[in-house]
């Protein structure tokens, strides 16, 4: 069992002859999360082994085409595939609108139920729990209303220390009770307490997707300390200005927002098609935030 | 000055992770004509050196998503690309409003003029002509009203025999009359008729776009003679029944309709996801059209 970040697309409104629009695949012990879904994102998904029939989320970030124009061939195609499972997309109002629009002109429906969740982007919300994960949305600020996304583990049992089950010669019924946080009691009636038992747990990962933003120090409180954060980075600071007018972040910003935010690693990407050599971006940030990295195409990125 | 079709997509509904659903560039004289503008057209455009400024028109065959979900990207790309050039697109009528209702979304007016001209299936209609090419549809059959596409280059001009240049003494402003057609009057008034003076223009081409369709042997004096047919085969013959209940074709029908309408050389396409190797839809056809080739994605034809 693994967590993994696949990247499909890394490139921000104009798609390169080798850069797709805006998708990320999360995968959380073989459960997809889909976050953005560009133009050509079932396609990526061939491209990089994803398997249909194990995605189960999408989240779509605001309703620039850059981040949804790919979810009609791919609800098409999980159509064609034969689902039957319910999907649940979390977006804004008017993007189920448009693909019941769409779906009518099929006159088909589709073969699956869909649930879709309505985002807001006034304040943060959770907006999915299970008992691996927990997904909240945050207010980002762009020229259409924008959430970014947390995807926080649940914590982890604590693991018994070995030595202890055989000092105490304990059996397997009370370890699992030990593990979920019991204390031991002895057959003299004498307690051990559970912090003499056993140790913390592997540390929960966690990841964050800010995309598109202008670069906005309000949304560091909820992504605090994250493994990993993905920022949006459009332009180099040579098009600042750019970046204001259009809401989007520089490279440096993004660094900036990583530093302030003490996260784990920085992932930049929505690279504007003007820039061939990405690692202009990362000079750019290297003195600012040293552990920063390319997020391109295909990349994957394992949580351990 | 050269005539090329490129093959953008040639994947059935599912795209896989090599082929890309439906789209064909012609470029007569360098303007693009594209047909068909499955998810990634833009993408592909890119990939194969494609101008987008040289685009001026797009036909839809027809609105299944895998012939048309690649027009969002596209506008919205046109757009970022500043144009001012008005576009004309060919297609049914639905086509036009689900544009206008995601253009409402972002709020924006289209930077350019969209002409949108409604395709009618019940008989054949010219589309567009201009000096070099005549566009004409003509109804295919399928499960929503599809159209075909004929492209025949204009006729040229005869050419002059360069002896009689000679032999005559001809002047330049004579050469282009007689290029046209006229004879020539000598000072003597002797008349020299044009048919003494000239040869044929080199062969116009034509090319001709059926996809999708059941096998239907009424198109066949639509696309009688062209230079290229690109027509549909979706399925083998093991898949015939299937072909028959979802309105597509197979390579044998293909080739038979090849060799009805006795065209040059006959491109087959639309694969359903299911075949890995190829091959198999040339040993299907063969017998029956031996001039038959794959259209796969990147391919360029060039018209000579």
């Amino acid at each position: 069992m693994a967590i993994t970040l696949t990247i499909l697309g890394s490139s921000s409104a104009l798609p390169t002859s080798e850069r797709f629009t805006s998708a990320h695949v999360l995968n959380v012990h073989e459960h997809l999360f889909l976050i953005d879904c560009g133009e050509g994102t079932q396609i990526r998904f061939r491209q990089l082994k994803q398997h249909f029939n194990k995605l189960n989320h999408i989240f779509i970030s605001h309703l620039h085409g850059d981040h949804f124009f790919g979810i009609f061939g791919l609800l098409s195609s999980l159509q064609l595939l034969g689902r039957k499972n319910n999907l649940d997309i979390y977006s804004f109002p008017d993007l189920e609108n448009i693909i019941i629009n769409i779906t009518k002109l099929f006159g088909e429906e589709f073969s699956f139920p869909i649930t879709f969740h309505n985002l807001q982007n006034t304040k943060s919300e959770v907006l999915f729990s299970d008992k691996n994960i927990e997904v909240t949305s945050f207010p980002l600020k762009h020229r259409v209303p924008t959430c970014g996304f947390v995807f926080r583990e649940k914590p982890k049992p604590n693991n018994i220390i070995k030595e202890k089950i055989i000092e105490f010669d304990i059996s397997i019924s009370d370890i699992q009770k030990i593990k979920n946080g019991s204390n031991l009691i002895l057959s003299d009636g004498k307690v051990i307490p559970n912090s003499e038992l056993t140790k913390p747990g592997k540390k929960s990962f966690s990841y964050a997707y800010c995309s598109d933003t202008i670069f906005l120090p309000e949304i560091v409180p909820y992504i605090k300390g994250v493994d990993i954060l993905y920022h949006e980075a459009t332009f180099l600071e040579n098009y600042l200005e750019r970046a204001v007018s259009t809401f989007h972040s520089t490279a440096k910003q993004a660094a900036e927002i990583a530093k302030l935010a003490k996260v784990g690693k920085l992932y930049i990407g929505h690279y504007s098609a003007r820039y061939k050599n990405l690692n202009e971006f990362l000079d750019e940030t290297k003195n600012i935030f040293a552990e920063t990295y390319l997020a391109t195409d295909g990349l994957k990125i394992s949580f351990e």
